[in-house]
């Protein structure tokens, strides 16, 4: 990701019901989708206990206009309904970043 | 965490270099003293191919205090020589939140 600046994170951390195969055939499936809505930057996830998958956007307008995106509503409320005993999505503007590379 | 708003979050994401027993055990003295620190919220860590931490303050002073103390900065140091091979901080503004619970 190559944006410095001016962008936001949409952190999601969730604790699930249970595996469920189904469940990470929607994961993939909604990774994909929301690759290709404007204003995606990059998505990256990881999985404990808890579960952390933080996306990154060019806007709100972006991050609001993926929350209702229709198959995401699909998936939401199956998620409600099936797989999360809880989560909390957090919309924050990313005010600075820096990276470190072994070697570099 | 009861905080509505006007937070911040750390979002770490990181790729190491293999398995160190020592890895371990840093992280965990460090997760205890960043909850010493003030200003300190919350933290949340999952792992898979990626670590992401996330780290939550109710200031960027508080954050920048953190990054700066001395036991930190000792583990940072060895976390680039040693168990990091590449690492992405992301500082943020936390600008709205939501969550769900099964059975709320």
């Amino acid at each position: 990701m190559t944006v410095a600046d001016g962008y936001y994170a949409v952190i999601f951390t969730s604790t699930s019901s249970g595996d469920d195969p189904a469940y990470d055939a929607m994961a993939k499936s909604m990774d994909k989708l929301a690759q290709q809505q404007p204003g995606f930057l990059h998505m990256e996830t990881a999985k404990s206990e808890l579960g952390i998958t933080v996306s990154y956007w060019q806007s709100l307008q972006a991050i609001e206009a993926w929350k209702q995106a229709s198959e995401h509503v699909v998936a939401q409320k199956l998620g409600q309904e099936k797989w999360y005993s809880s989560y909390t999505v957090r919309i924050c503007k990313v005010e600075r970043q820096y990276s470190f590379e072994a070697g570099a």
